[in-house]
Parts: C-alpha cells; structure tokens; sequence
C-alpha cells in the first residue's frame, strides 16, 4: 500500500505516529507532507528510516500513485486541524483513502464522509473502536503462542518501539512473532488492531483477549504491545486491563533513563524498580501469572554510547534481569529470554 | 419523587436494582410492577424495606400519582424486554419520566423518544456516560473530605451495599457523609453519578475524580461505590481506575462467605485474603495511598446467627482489621475504624 504521511510543521521529532510507520510499516512512503520542510527528504532529519521526498501539501503528489492519506501527528487533545483540510480534500477527491488516529473522527466530518462517498473511498478512524466488543473470558492463556507483554514505568518509555523491533528481531532471528497493537500508531503499523484506550472500561481486558484469539494460534509469539503505567494516575485501568486481557506468559519492563517522576503528573513520583517488578508480577498472579524477565531502557536522552551502556547495567540489576536499549543496541541478550 | 418500579417476574430475589432503591433510595415507591406476584405487597416478600403494592402493569397505577417509571431489573445482557413496551408506553403516555440503567438506551428507541418529546417526559439512562469526562488529573487527594472506598475479593460480594449501609449509619450518628455512586443501581439511589464501567477506558478514573471533585468540599466523609475485584479477569481495569482516580484514605475490604472461585469465571481461585490486602495497599502507594482499615463479609448464605458471628470473627482476624456484616449486624466496629 502506498501512503502519504501528513505531518505538517512537526516532522520529524513532533510526528512520533509517522516515525513509527516510517520505521516499522508495511507501507510504500510515497511522501510526507510538512509545508515547513518541503524539498526535504525523511533522510535529511533521519537516517535509519525508508527515505521519502517532503511536500509542501497533498496537490504537489501524483495521487495516481498514493492509495491513501495517513494523518501521522496528533495535536494536544486530538483534535482536527483546519489547516489540513485542504490536504484531505485533495485525497478523498482523487480516490484516496485517508488514515487516522485522531479523537475527531473523520467518518463524523459532513465533507469528508461526503466526499468519501462520492469518491467510493474508505475513512479509516482508527482510534474508534468496533462495535462488538464485550467482557473478556479469561481464555487468553489457551492460545498456543507464547504470549509477551511491554510494561512500563511511565507513559511515553517507549513501550510500542520496543514491541515492534522485538517482534521484528524475533522475526529476523527466524521465529514466527507478530505485534498485538493496542494503540493508535501500533494499529496504524499493522493495519489492524483495537484501541484499547478508547474502549468501553468494562470492555478492557475482553478488547485485548479477543485480539489474542483471533491471532494466537497463528503464531509462536505474540509481542502485545502496552499502554500506560500501572502507577499512572490517570491510565493505569488501562494498563491493569491489558496486563489481564493479555494473560501475558513473560513482561518486559520499559523505562525512559533519567525519568524521576510520572510525565505531565510530576507531582508523583515514580517507585523504584524493584516495585515494579513486584506490582506486575503480583497483580498477574491470580490471572494467569506473569513473569518480568527483560528489560528495556530508552537511553536517547544520554549522548555517548559508554553512558548508556552503563545505565542499562545498572536498570539490568535492579531488575535482576537481562537489559538493552533496543533502538541503540542490539536486542540478543533480552531476545534469549523470551524466545 | 415517586416512583413505581418495573420488576417483571424477578421480585424480589433476581431484582437487585428494585430492592436497592427500595432499601435505599429518597424515592416514594408508589407500587412495583411485577406480574406474577400482582395484588401481594413488597413486606409480603421483604420486610425491612418500604412497603408497596404490587401490580399487573402501569395501566392499573393512577398515574397521575407517579412521577416516574423505574427499570429496577436487567436481563443478561442488558437488553430491553419487549414485554416491558406496553408499561413504559403507558407511563409516557401519562406524562411519567422513564429511569433506566440498561445498556439498551430508551432514548435511542425511535417510539420511546418520540412519545416522550410528545408528553414532555424525561428519558434517563443512567448508564450513559456524560460526554464531558475526560482523563484524570491526580488531584482527588485535594478534597476536604475523607474518602473510603470499598473493594471486593470478587464481583457481586455487597459493595453497593456496604457503601449504603455505611454511609447511612454514618449519617446517623451525626456525621455528614455522602455517596459516591459508580454503577447503575448505586446511580439509580442517589439520583445522580458516572457510570464508570460504561466510560472510555483512559477516562476510567477522570470520571470518578471528576465526582470527588464535585461534592469533596461538601460533606466531611465521601463512601465511594467500588465495583469488580483487582484480581477479576474482565472487570479488573475498572477496580484499578476507582482505585487510582478516587485516591481513597481508607479501603473496607467486602467478601461473600464461603465464595472460593471468581463468579462467572470458576477457574480463577480467589487468592487468600492477606493477599487481597497487600495488593490493593501495594498499587495504592505510588497514588495517594490507601490502606486496608476494615472489613465486610456478606453472610447472607449463613442461616444461623453465630455461625455468621465466627465467620466474621475468622474474616477479620485473617485481614487483621475489625469486621462486620453490615446488614446482618451493626456496623459500629467499623465505623469506628472510618470516620
């Protein structure tokens, strides 16, 4: 499928929903569109990422050659910017299906799903959740992959990175792993999923499970991507859900270097390591049972590679488990704990 | 405001939210519905609640007398009963508002709406959430008053109950104390509430929050309604958000008697009870913290009176906090623990 990611005045270090298709979809990037950056290229801002040209907007594209729009920044509250709707128009107008992950759902946009209609394309909100979810069974341990969660201490770690390039070393290394999206970009990554955030509390852990049986005998391992903190003021019901609804086998435990405190919450401060640990592994244990068996450590906040390998020395010890930083180094030492 | 309480074929045994607002509720039950016990009366069945008659249908009410209809039962599921169309037409025909706490909502039913358009009459689901709740901001601590919550072992253990009881004796004996009502029934008593397990799940505790928010500076004690148990495999993430958004001072630990196995869900044993208290404490800590100060066994399943007096005698010493039931028995132990 070929995509244009609008990103505009963001690209790249505010567009974290591009990025994260730029480095782990299945998609052909055709282009990006940041009217702050055109005549740029993805590879001029990064360079580990397939490389696309910069438009100034969605008319200076040969639409003939893009199936879909993927609307790949979000701003604070989800909303719509207007700015973009030009962009949107163009695509919907020219037979292009448009991608989004916003709260403001583009299917509920009078134009849009007009212009949907006229145009026989799709709006794909994917931060709406489908209507026939319900309460979990408790049945997701029956599948036969080994299931593995990403748990964290914070939001905003790095828990969907870490997934996603476990899965793909896994897959590199020979196994049969997929990811278990659970939240806007991840689902946007696998062009499936359920946005666990968005669905009906009662529904938490029963959204998660059913992804798990519909996927789990197709698999050897499953990476289920987490949300949240189960010490995070306002998201940890979330996070609780998934780690119930998952009915995970083993956990990697994801942190940011250096964070002291919960983000956007400061006044609380974050446990240390070995409390978490101990708060996964005893909530799981009446449901199934879970175990932290890896870590993970985003040290992209530490310039030279000795201090961050020092770091992930440190968080391996608290821990008591093997360690790495799965975007600077490699993922072996964790890879041979989980597979 | 007077009520009449539609409880077809359920009363009193399999019509949980009818006797919890006969119990309860500041209503004035002018009759309950029930067409297989019509012409008996409420004290025929139970005694130590209002009384009422009870009848065929709402045709054999002088409506005139009521100012509302109340759905005080729900089929599995949640649906409406088509059974039930004849009386809800009946009362909107005459005028009466239409309460009802079912996932199918009489305001989205096409000649329910429109008859209530029609006569001037309120639709209210109680189990449709507010569409201004949003996430949480940690900040239930900032209230004056004290917040107890109640917690179970498992679903369906009394905590509706407990938080009644509790919260009315408290009253009684000259303390000004309120309820924070999270479900249906508790939703239906009070008259107003969140209906927390039908919210978005990353709302789950900005929704309860929101509620402290709103009556903390009010009244000296606040007796929040838990739902679920930690450690339910489907509605876990519901009890980790009232947990985390009420950022209760005190937990009352309820249980049932004899329950061994998550209801509904038997492959799951309930862990022991220390256990119980060092989870809900240990995943309170890192969010205002709370702490296990009482505790309420339901032995309702019990015939004799001392047989129940050992069970709560064991109850307690195995939480290590003073117990009660708080139906059975009175409540003054515990209370003496709260406020």
């Amino acid at each position: 499928m070929r995509v244009a990611i609008l990103a505009h005045e963001k690209f790249p270090d505010r567009a974290k929903t591009a990025l994260g298709v730029l480095r782990y979809g299945d998609y052909d990037v055709v282009g990006v569109l940041d009217r702050e950056s055109a005549g740029k290229r993805v590879n001029d801002f990064v360079s580990d990422v397939q490389d696309a040209p910069i438009y100034e907007g969605m008319a200076d594209l040969e639409t003939n050659d893009v199936d879909a729009l993927l609307i790949g920044i979000a701003p604070i509250g989800g909303g719509f910017d207007e700015s973009w709707r030009d962009d949107v128009r163009t695509a919907l107008e020219d037979g292009c299906d448009v991608i989004s992950g916003l709260h403001y759902f583009l299917a509920e946009d009078e134009e849009f799903a007009r212009l949907a209609a006229e145009n026989d394309c799709e709006l794909w909100d994917v931060r709406k959740p489908p209507a026939d979810l319900t309460v979990g069974d408790g049945v997701a341990d029956e599948v036969d992959a080994e299931v593995i969660l990403t748990v964290g201490t914070d939001c905003s770690v790095g828990k969907m990175t870490v997934s996603m390039e476990l899965a793909r070393d896994a897959r590199e290394a020979g196994y049969d792993a997929a990811v278990i999206p659970t939240g806007q970009t991840g689902i946007m990554i696998e062009g499936w999923g359920n946005p666990i955030d968005r669905v009906v509390s009662d529904f938490t852990a029963g959204a998660v499970e059913e992804m798990i049986l519909e996927k789990g005998d197709e698999h050897d391992y499953l990476f289920v991507e987490g949300q949240g903190s189960i010490v995070h003021p306002a998201y940890s019901a979330v996070t609780c859900g998934i780690l119930h609804g998952s009915m995970a086998d083993k956990l990697v435990l994801c942190h940011d270097a250096g964070r002291e405190a919960i983000h956007g919450y400061e006044s609380f401060s974050l446990p240390d390591l070995p409390t978490y640990v101990d708060l996964y592994e005893n909530l799981a244990a009446p449901v199934g049972g879970s175990e932290v068996v890896a870590g993970a450590l985003n040290t992209s906040d530490l310039e030279d590679d000795a201090a961050a390998r020092e770091a992930i020395d440190e968080y391996a010890s608290a821990l008591d488990v093997p360690a790495t930083d799965v975007v600077r180094f490699d993922s072996e030492t964790v890879l041979d704990e989980l597979l």
